[in-house]
């Protein structure tokens, strides 16, 4: 396989004021091609770091991927550091300079200053990629047999040259059989558990078929690889056999999340949705709403993180929540009925719960979360329990709330 | 200052099915004791891939701070790559075998399996780092000079070994001062505007002070940083002159996020805050309540996703949504007035959009975005454009909306 090395470059990397996103939506491309990723390395913005990395990772890779630092301002060095690495000057380029004039004058409706035009000077030596939309373009170097791509660190700029140039670029120079995956996914069995019941399999797995897990809260990915050496039968054949072992577990043989695959239910059924949701504060239709398209299976969510909203949006009984407060049983089938009715759709699920730090007490401690899932004929309540912090819980009240309306959709385990 | 390594394992890294979020929360921590993080290294799970980058880094760091590939299952072999190259066998340890036995009993309330007993073994010749919240130990090695830390990949797992270990072993070991950071956050004014506005003061900065930019969708941040050799009051005097200097974009003195510094000055007025969100689909209540505490200020959110929604929750007129449609100053105007008065609020938000990729219209093309924020006695309202993808239009109008919020509250651009 052809082996590839992802360096960004940033000081904010390397302080912790930014994460790396690029990486990983850089390798998933790159794999598409076949292209294996032996390592990912975050330098500093400085020409010392950057040149040092250039020495180390051209002689033991085909492809380099550099993102960051060619920004207009003074901390980025990448250019520069480029130029003295290849010993090439700068020059004006036509068609960059003709681009930024164009996405000042018509985009971005404000006057061009020198500096944003000095992003026209590129090196002389090297393919200039076009940035259709923003003002730093890629550059496209080679030497010793290995091809070096510099790109801005902005996401959305950074996946534009790639899409527009550099993965078409890639696929004539390298294309070849790519690492294929297949993935299960489980939920209610810990990682542990799981790697139990299927390791007489795994032990038997042949050569060039790999077997990975990917624990998320409750929700564990078994993910088998096959490499170019492998037959994609035998992947296909493996693929059955662990399926079939896990398959008490087995929520779904795509590699996507749980809303997406809630999403994929409504949508084939032309059923629709709506949540109520206390602690997880919008958390779930922020999920569901990602997904382009989500208008057409979803109608909203009443968040009523407060008690009082809970009254007045969802008409919440005062009694209820005195007798048997906010995270209970009986708040959250009152709030799934009303939403399920408020917003007349199929399905409604309704959240409860303390995420912490604080909130805990002997008898609700952090981390107890009660959720109700529900259609006109039917409500299906349970109570939840979470060990993680803040934020982690509510990633697991999102997944098994979620999780939730599958089961009632689907009629399983409910 | 003492220069360290990030090293993360798994091949989840390097084909892109995990973001890493461990190395920008390690660099901060690692920052704060003054140690400086020369590069982050992302490398496969393979016994020659970790011993390769550890013969590499060793000799060039003071530190080496490994996450991952401690699992308990085959496809983690950190533990096993680690003796190897530290040339030590593993033994049963104790503490950690009694930790794990009432970690099962009383926390996670299931039998212990072989399995998850083998986490007991390790490497005879390090410091064990027990993990409090899991199964999998920290290690702590040294060799020429070097400290060689090894955690689990899991966030909290890590952070809680960290907390309780690592960090006031590290700063009996290392202590100095830290390199310290001063943040200003500016909303309105382009990252290259800025940088010209800026230059005059940049070119002028003492040795030893230096300045970032952070672009993030609109509210650029600039980041003065002092190493050891400056002196902290020639930085507390430059950042008053940047301060001054860039006055009118002037937002915020500290390194916060948008939906931060309206819940502090909410929480400072004593005031509270609700929201009506169609586009942001929940994302607003989201950032807002990911903050512990939240529910001091916010009550909650009508997450009206379709137009029968806004009707039905908000009662936004019929009338008004065919005749202007969803995304229009008449629509946010009643969305906010009505979500004002249904959760009885100080100040209230609502904003409707479209974020693309499909949906737009030559009359209103995607990325246009309509937002009203309210109080009793006032409303004020705005067309925003933004130009990028539907993730990133989603962010853009989430910090503008929010500042939309702080522009009432501080009275100031209103």
């Amino acid at each position: 396989m052809i082996s590839a090395c992802i360096i960004t470059i940033g000081d904010e990397l390397l302080i912790g004021q930014t994460i790396d996103t690029n990486s990983a939506w850089l390798a998933i491309e790159l794999n598409r091609l076949g292209i294996r990723i032996n390592r990912r390395i975050a330098v500093a913005d400085s020409k010392e770091a950057i040149i040092g990395v250039l020495d180390e990772e051209i002689p033991r890779n085909r492809l380099l991927l550099l993102t960051g630092g060619l920004g207009p301002t003074a901390d980025d060095v990448t250019k520069p550091s480029l130029c003295d690495y290849f010993d090439t000057p700068l020059v004006q380029h036509k068609e960059v300079e003709d681009h930024l004039r164009k996405l000042f004058s018509e985009k971005l409706k404000r006057d061009i200053t020198p500096r944003n035009l000095s992003q026209a000077m590129l090196p002389r030596d090297c393919k200039v990629l076009m940035n259709p939309v923003g003002t730093a373009p890629g550059m496209w170097f080679e030497k010793e047999g290995c091809v070096i791509i510099s790109m801005p660190g902005v996401p959305f700029e950074m996946q534009e040259i790639m899409r527009t140039s550099v993965l078409p670029m890639l696929s004539e120079r390298f294309l070849r059989r790519a690492l294929v995956h297949k993935t299960l996914v489980t939920i209610g069995i810990p990682e542990s558990d799981l790697a139990d019941m299927v390791q007489p399999l795994e032990t038997m797995l042949p050569p060039g078929i790999t077997l990975a897990y990917l624990p998320n809260f409750g929700s564990v990915k078994l993910r088998l690889s096959a490499t170019e050496s492998a037959s994609l039968d035998d992947l296909d054949v493996w693929y059955e056999k662990f399926a079939e072992k896990i398959k008490p577990y087995l929520i779904d043989r795509e590699d996507r999340e749980m809303q997406e695959l809630v999403f994929e239910l409504l949508k084939k059924s032309g059923k629709t949705l709506s949540t109520a949701e206390s602690c997880t504060g919008g958390y779930i239709a922020h999920c569901i709403t990602r997904i382009p398209g989500a208008s057409a299976v979803y109608s909203g969510s009443a968040v009523t993180y407060s008690n009082e909203a809970k009254e007045k949006v969802l008409g919440v009984k005062k009694s209820t929540l005195e007798t048997h407060g906010a995270v209970s049983e009986a708040t959250v089938r009152e709030m799934v009925t009303s939403i399920l009715n408020l917003m007349e759709t199929d399905y409604a699920l309704a959240v409860s719960g303390i995420l912490g730090p604080g909130g805990g007490t002997p008898e609700k401690p952090t981390g107890t979360v009660w959720m109700a899932a529900a259609t006109k004929d039917r409500i299906i309540s349970k109570k939840y329990f979470f060990r993680y912090n803040r934020e982690n819980n509510l990633k697991c009240a999102a997944i098994y709330g979620l999780d939730m309306v599958r089961r009632l959709i689907t009629q399983t385990g409910v």
